[in-house]
């Protein structure tokens, strides 16, 4: 009705991929509010205000970090052989490419907010500040520029990862498993003897809402990856990816059941989270039998991952490195198993790859902050929380909560709290 | 930009159709968020997991039985009188249909969704995890059999319900009546000598995040209820429900606040979702002006009903019967007196089968649960909270309730949370 | 799929264009969710009922208003000098513009929302209701007709508002600081002797799942102002409206840290709104580093001024005169310092031409509501909170407060609470 005159059709057909690629991006950038409630909800309620900030500020320091280099090391026009690309679009301003960059940005702050809740409740916020712009500008393009670039090394392998099991999750996980090592748990995580003790999240509704914005966004994730509507088939995406994300509820379910005894509620909240990264690699070819089973196992390796790094004394608060690295290794494998757009081999090198690349570069800028400037705040500022120490405030500023009763003096009023 | 030679212009219609479509799928979809957080803030934290749980488990459970089943007892090509379909879509593999299948698939979990709440508080998990598939795999797609397969019985008697007020919502609606009339009242909720005592939610911010995340959603519920947008008039349906809603919320305002002085906060927004579900059969038919007129009286009638169940000694813990079941037979009806759509007799006859049908077979459902392995959990589970008796774990470990202060004992910390 | 003979091109066209129209409103709908959580997540939890309430009534009432006389009186085909249309969409009843009408109205929704946050915690319920419908029946569509339609005096002149930076949220802010001025600051929030004292929000994570869902709504904003994605560049206007609200938060984030040692949850994430309003009027025009800077300039200048209106004695408990109104006036005019699309004396004469309209008609209708009904609550409703004062329940009522904790009476039970 607003068409003065009759466009043509490929005109039109452009339009259909540009609104299908935009609401798809749009979907992925609401996942950052999943991604934050998921990580708040899951850790404790005096770290939520300094969560969100993380969760905001790899979002803002990320994008810009990406608009000026990240998406130029990546889609450049020239290619390092194969490592990293260069050219044309540093300082991006190309609009004609406005919907590319991005659905491709939303992406890069997929990668990096996963490493966020990991290492909750310990990091320093300005050593966090300085960490996050290395993925979103180097980490991670670097490696979409193997994959996705059809000049990248692994592309011309023949490695194969539809929406980014390996590129995305896998590499987000093996930053975060770098992180968590190199910061250590958190205070009480495990007893001086060397036993776990469960340091639980302060709004399972919270982490549980996240996990459906998640879900409901990596539907923009999965099928949005087609990049195009027309021509493409974006309805199968959809369906694997519901699918997987069913499966892996009832695989972590029933495992965290026949472990603990009871049917967990983070387990199989996780487990959601688990199927999707299972299927991301995958959700253009696996059919829909098997993306059930792509789910499920996705879901019994994810509580599988988060005991044995529990056993290990890894704390990982959120389960991030579990349900991004373990699975996204399970999602870059399955697609081998059961399709037959790529093989293991290659999905092997693939992912070692990525998972070296990732592990080795993040070790090395965590471990270049914690000499150079600290990583971690001090016993006494993760005693009394990260919002108050870090930031000046309390998220929930009129709640008592139970530790207070047990030390009235927690109940002083908060010296500067300004939030607004 | 992504069309590497001219597509015909049949390609991009259907691509436009299926944007189209699967915007709207995601967006159903998203209303199991809404659900879940309706339910958990009007009911009690002890509660709060385990309707996550039931709300996670019946989408992921209801999607594979409808994957298995569900979609070809519906939809299957060939029919059994009109009354049930079979044919090809058991173990539903192929890609063609993709969109229709994850369109249907979103309706039929929220069908399913709507049991969970009005018996919140006391059923056993494992009795809900053996109860839901029946909906989403038997109850609900026959009765879509009936009314949106061309070959379906109702369908040829001229029953009209264009996106399922009737359909969905009182189906769900008579199926969540048979379960409340089976398990009984939470304990507290009627005193001895039969007087009712409110039980308030534990969080209203959730349950009205919970209700504007359901609008959201309906506007995919009825407007994608075109099921396609090339030559149909897709922008009508989300007139009528925003102007539905919105006389929803008025109606249930103002009747409340004449019954109970003051302009309650739970009417309210249960106003909004009674005006949605009292429009979704006349989305697409009833004039702008009349849609408003539908939504006051749904909200109207859905305070009333609670007013009676509630002096029936009916404990529906968030209105769900009054909501989706009293709502969904007005908008049956509504459709026929404001528009030229219906009548009011094929309406009615309608509505009554799937009353009949829903209820029947649920009754017979919920007893045999019952029967069989028990369908309540004990009064001292009960009393603990389901979250702690069910899962072993809180929703919200950290803050302090009123009742724990009143018995400090209640403040014992949890043995197995392992939320994470 | 679905469509059964080949439509032509134009038909699919306009299918497209409506597609993309209407996910855009129903984004933009969305955001009603995020305003309500962050004035609710912002302010004390003993409103929160309230502020739910009035979020619900402002786009309840609001709606059908614009349905019976702001949509005519804003695009009616016939107008009054460019002052104010009539004609023929008095209780609008056109399908052929239901998608136009459906755009528009959560559009006057939003403008009205934005005022409801300012005079949070003391404004009187009923009041609310009479106040409301003037922003969306009058004074909002007046203004969208001196601006958007082409008839329009400001139009004419050659002021250029691409997606209401000054037509939405100035004009909001403008109406916020009538409200604010003539309600008076909430008591405790100046002492005595006139300093300021902090009243923090009871939410922090809700307030910023709040600021998430208005990001994510404002795609629908900004991008769908384009009314069209045929022959359209849909995609500028996204990565403009990214980069800006990155912008705002580092921005915000980093002038608090400088003034108040710390880096402020709440002023950061009240910086990508900033960012957000800043880029409004300029999201098609200003190229993608200068969004950048468009929208630090709105972190720093909203900081600036929620600092101002503290030190002269004027309490906006969620920052909404400055988010919306002062950066909103950057917005009209950083698209004249940024872009070649308007000049800096249009865009003064429309941005003093808005500020007088909307505080003179909202002072006005403010101080008659006052004379004639009262604004304002009494003290004691306002220590008691508006929750138990004027809707007879309360938002959080099995949690501990730590005000209740020195004065047990608070624990009282409530006596009618009937939430459901």
């Amino acid at each position: 009705m607003f068409a003065l005159q009759t466009p043509d059709v490929a005109e039109v057909a452009g339009a259909v991929d540009e609104v299908w690629l935009l609401v798809a991006a749009m979907l992925v950038m609401f996942m950052q509010a999943g991604f934050a409630l998921v990580e708040a909800g899951f850790t404790r309620a005096k770290n939520a205000g300094n969560i969100i900030m993380k969760n905001f500020m790899d979002f803002s320091v990320g994008s810009i970090t990406y608009w000026a280099f990240g998406f130029a090391l990546a889609y450049g026009g020239s290619t390092l052989g194969g490592f990293v690309a260069y050219g044309d679009l540093f300082f991006f301003n190309d609009n004609s490419r406005a919907s590319a960059w991005f659905f491709q940005v939303v992406f890069a702050a997929t990668a990096a907010t996963i490493v966020s809740g990991a290492i909750a409740g310990r990091v320093k916020f300005t050593s966090y500040l300085i960490y996050t712009p290395f993925i979103t500008g180097l980490i991670y393009p670097i490696v979409t520029h193997w994959v996705w670039n059809p000049d990248g090394w692994l592309a011309k392998l023949g490695y194969f990862d539809f929406a980014g099991s390996g590129v995305v999750h896998l590499l987000g996980g093996a930053c975060a498993l770098a992180g968590v090592i190199v910061i250590g748990p958190r205070i009480g995580r495990f007893s001086r003897d060397g036993r776990s003790r469960q340091i639980p999240g302060h709004s399972i509704t919270l982490g549980a809402l996240g996990v459906f914005i998640l879900w409901f966004g990596w539907y923009g994730f999965n099928a949005g990856s087609t990049l195009a509507a027309v021509g493409a088939d974006i309805a199968t995406p959809a369906v694997t990816t519901t699918l997987a994300a069913c499966g892996g509820a009832i695989g972590a379910m029933f495992t965290a059941w026949w472990v603990t005894g009871k049917p967990d509620v983070g387990y199989t909240i996780n487990g959601v989270l688990a199927g999707l990264v299972g299927i991301t690699a995958g959700a253009a070819s696996i059919g829909f039998g098997l993306a059930i089973v792509t789910g499920i196992v996705a879901g019994i390796i994810m509580v599988g991952s988060v005991m044995l790094l529990e056993r290990i004394g890894l704390d990982d608060p959120v389960g991030a490195i579990s349900v991004h690295g373990t699975a996204g290794l399970w999602g870059v494998l399955a697609v081998a198993l059961f399709s037959s757009d790529a093989n293991v081999l290659d999905q092997t090198i693939g992912a070692a790859a990525i998972i070296g690349w990732a592990f080795a570069t993040s070790f090395i800028v965590f471990k270049t902050i914690e000499l150079a400037v600290g990583l971690r705040v001090t016993p006494e500022e993760e005693r009394i929380g990260l919002d108050r120490s870090e930031h000046g405030g309390e998220a929930y500023p009129e709640f008592v909560f139970r530790e207070q009763l047990a030390d009235p003096r927690a109940l002083d009023p908060v010296g500067s709290n300004s939030h607004r």
